[in-house]
């Protein structure tokens, strides 16, 4: 009985991050974009004089008129989406959630905050109830770093049915990832860098909060050694990885591939809005998945895994592609609004 | 006391391969290209009206007008490198080697004959005296695959230093390393494709016998544990590969760095052309070795190594980066070339 | 009163023309796809294993599962989409067509055929009747060159109002305008060629045909100076061109620009399913329109234009941008065949 | 005589062109890199700590190790070369002029000052007169927009033999014109922009003055109507232009190919040591030049030529390829102050 859309605004929309939330968020069955917020410079202009704007899709022209409000505390809606960059959104995110927002954030900064849950819908949907420890009057979600989603929803099935004791990483990441402008053209045509500052180490820090389990509110990190190396390579979108694991109990081939198939999790079984109907979709041909072709699965937000074989030194090598900027990004935000919505969280503040 | 140089041919010389041979021969100080050999449908055309050049320096003048030969063992050139493609160079390599030539060769007919050598002179230029044992008038000795050149040159030092028992490899590789026209562009711009036919299995096989020891006429296999998973991006040139090592022998970080930055060979101590002052350089830097930037290091024969650290499955990780088409390819099969000549392999053909 | 759909086949498709055929005809509201024709060396297969699929959606189940048969006119669907290549397109086209079918061709064989149509249906629509007095017992259009079709769709309006004495375009050609392989990696990462074989002869030919008047079931040539310059550039898809045009009579740059932003044609009155809105859109913003931003305007079959402004040499010079194999080919196509289906051409054969 | 290399200074060495600077005069026989400015935040830093490297040769150990100063006319060195950003570089220069010393500018602030030369060695090296009347006790050269100068050293030919009236350019330019970090990769990758701000009015005005004829100390304007469209493509270093012209006097195919051939000027006659051989080469291939292939020719100073055909609108049209840092920017420089050299116009100075 959903009969007025909830009021939403964006946080940093003036950013990739953001601009990314409010073309995601054009004809939302349950959300209305309805205030843009971003720094004092862009504050007053109209959004489409203040953005440069770069997505595929042109910008809808209600938001090209909305005028850009302060990253303040006194917006008139009471779900906001943070895509701010980490320097400024750990106080601002604060700030509003003292006030009695709830802010679900792509930012890093409050993503170990011990009562903050580091949340993807399929995989760790039970730690949303950390948030009614947080000593906000509104609240505090976050999304993880965009090479870790992928990852961690490939893990999720072979998680909860074998265990898993080892994962090694490999990545090859989409220049998005580095936000706007981020790289130069002049350093990715014709090469490839070995190196992403930070990405190593969230990407070996993060699946062990993520797959952690809630105990008496608190979360008992999950036991995996996790080594990672990072890549970036002259692709728009979608992270490629090379994933290897050990896991705690045998399984075959068939197995494995049968979990990663039929993996469903809480956003399907309430049908959210942004919830693909597979979380994970696996490829037999040699050849895939890869990102130009496959990006854009289940309008971004599937996981494509392919070439699972046997390994010398694990039990298993795979591949996993997930776009970076929907899955991995303001899309894996928005579902956690959903998820939020659908169990009631925002009941409270938007009566 | 060299007063004229020795006459070399180039077999396959149209296709990639054969092409880098020829630019790479251009001005080579003991080698003269005297004959240039291809497949029926070009013997008989000029060079340059036979071939679609597609090196990035000119053809040289005097190359691009000699008259294309048949591959038959009837040239005037006792010495002949092989670009052929692999569907025809087993059976012509044996005939020309059964006819008293030598054939250096970058295809993978031959490489695993137990009589023949897979050579990268820096690494095992002793394997060279299982020539003396074929059954040949001549002699064949092979190259390895693109991507198992940069990986193994990059573990010599280490394996002498301290031993190796495990390599987990994954490689970036360049559009080059599948010959011309290979990868059409509409399948790698913007993408990436995490396969390439038969590579994996031949980098988890070739450094086993490369890194081999020679036993009595006999190679005994190297015992270490190779995985590889490998990838083509939209590089042109340069194989960038993320390498994990488990050590036989403790070895601290700063005795690695110094067993790849000391290593020099029988190469080195020859002072054969083609051969690089350093095989290997480390560069200290997080995000190098780049492709576009370090590919050409010490004319395309160094291989570059950086980002050496701990890991937790492994004892190190680090990235290698080479040039596939030089060190990987043509260069590489030169060099050998060079050392069978500075060794007195030549000499009896040549008089 | 479409109870039913239409029975449709598409000749040569796995090709990259045949592909975007099965793509695009995928739940088309008129079309329904019953049979795949390619060569003899498919003939037998399922489509799926024939093909090397790569449209970036996924192929549909039902499609994939089809058994392609050959190109000999005993089809069951009487429309038929012909994406074969050109070697021989010409006598195969002749034979369905005197055979009873009506071919829509993309191929270049019988375009200036007196009696057949080179069809764009915004801009010519009335050529159609040319079908009429062909010797067939069925019929043949043809669609225009990919670079052709943006230009003179661009044109159209300029030609209508004004008149069009002279016209210079140079082209920024996308990759998959060669086809499947087509351009190598190799020749176009970090590249341009200056030269596209016979394109330009192409495009300085084809508009006269195109911009004709029919006169007594004969085409009478415009008089149009046309001179073009085409380039291949590393885009995936989408043609960028630079236009200078002289009118026969004066327009200001606002009436110019009225004249694009109004454009509507015969497809819009008749609301074909494929005909986008808009034939045309105008864009102030200086930077666009740009390939990857506007391709996909009107589902790929909108005609980007911007940058309007005077010239020293010709009246005016501005930008044009439309997605070469949608409205360039297979879209293009498509929307010929909607064309003679709501003009009854297709009556006869139907019942 | 010369014993001992001239010191000389490059204002703004920390930026794309400075950079190239550096490179260019390593081992450069006539100059010694005597000193690096930029701005007041990288003084007193090591030149490698305040440099990102972006060169694809490595870095000079000497000059690595050079104190960036800071860019105010206090150096050692008398000849400086800038690289500096407009934004700061009208001032600076005339500063430096004032002071007594020669700057040899890249940046586009004093190009129409009417004392200043605009040069292109091989075109107008008798405007370099300009520089006695200038109020300054050193002086400033300039060199004109890297898109200009491939333009007018391939009309210059023309213009000699046969006069020159119409010039109409549609060029494809490589991203390392707009400096660095400059376009962003998510801008380019798989994308073309119609687009550089302010480059179509510089190479409509610049090749006026280049061409014009010094008459009593002023430069008359060369009377050439041209018109230019630009657009940014793919491609990491070389411009593509696609030329149209109208001649004064008519010439054969053969007398204009003559006419680009043989051309060589005073940079030749002097043997400057950065001066091609040849400063434009014609090729007979219709897909030459290419950026990839050609941009390298003369070591980055010749530049190419092909496509020449008759054209309806005008009476030739041709291909132009120049390597845009290297003839375009530095190198282009670096050959300026070697005339300057050569012509004693550092005699005083030096003393």
């Amino acid at each position: 009985m959903m009969n007025e859309k909830i009021k939403v605004a964006v946080l940093g929309a003036t950013g990739s991050v953001g601009q990314k939330f409010v073309e995601l968020l054009t004809d939302h069955p349950w959300f209305e974009l309805h205030e843009v917020a971003a720094s004092e410079r862009s504050a007053g202009k109209l959004y489409k004089d203040a953005t440069n704007w770069i997505m595929s899709s042109r910008l809808n022209e209600n938001y090209a008129n909305l005028t850009v409000k302060e990253c303040k505390a006194n917006l008139e809606s009471k779900i906001v989406f943070s895509g701010m960059d980490a320097s400024v959104a750990g106080e601002i995110e604060t700030e509003f959630a003292n006030a009695g927002y709830f802010v679900i954030s792509n930012a890093r900064n409050h993503r170990y905050d011990r009562d903050v849950p580091l949340l993807i819908p399929e995989v760790n949907y039970d730690h949303l109830k950390l948030v009614k420890t947080q000593p906000y009057k509104g609240g505090i979600v976050t999304n993880p770093n965009c090479s870790t989603i992928g990852l961690v929803l490939a893990l999720k099935p072979l998680y909860d049915a074998f265990g898993i004791r080892d994962v090694n990483v490999v990545t090859l990441q989409a220049v998005s990832g580095g936000g706007y402008p981020g790289i130069s053209s002049m350093d990715i045509l014709d090469n490839a860098i070995p190196f992403i500052g930070g990405e190593e180490a969230k990407m070996e820090k993060e699946p062990l909060k993520i797959l952690g389990e809630l105990v008496e509110n608190q979360i008992d990190e999950a036991e995996v050694k996790l080594s990672a190396q990072c890549n970036r390579i002259a692709v728009i979108d979608g992270h490629l990885e090379c994933v290897q694991v050990n896991l705690k109990n045998k399984a075959s081939i068939g197995e494995v591939k049968k979990a990663f198939g039929e993996f469903k999790s809480e956003p399907q079984r309430l049908g959210l809005p942004s919830a693909p109907v597979s979380p994970i979709v696996y490829f037999e041909e040699d050849k895939y998945p890869q990102p130009k072709i496959h990006r854009n699965e289940g309008n971004g937000m599937t996981v494509s895994v392919g070439r699972l074989r046997e390994d010398v030194h694990f039990d298993y090598k795979f591949v996993v592609l997930s776009h970076n900027t929907v899955r991995g990004a303001a899309g894996g935000t928005i579902l956690v609004a959903e998820l939020m919505k659908a169990q009631g969280y925002f009941d409270e503040v938007l009566t």
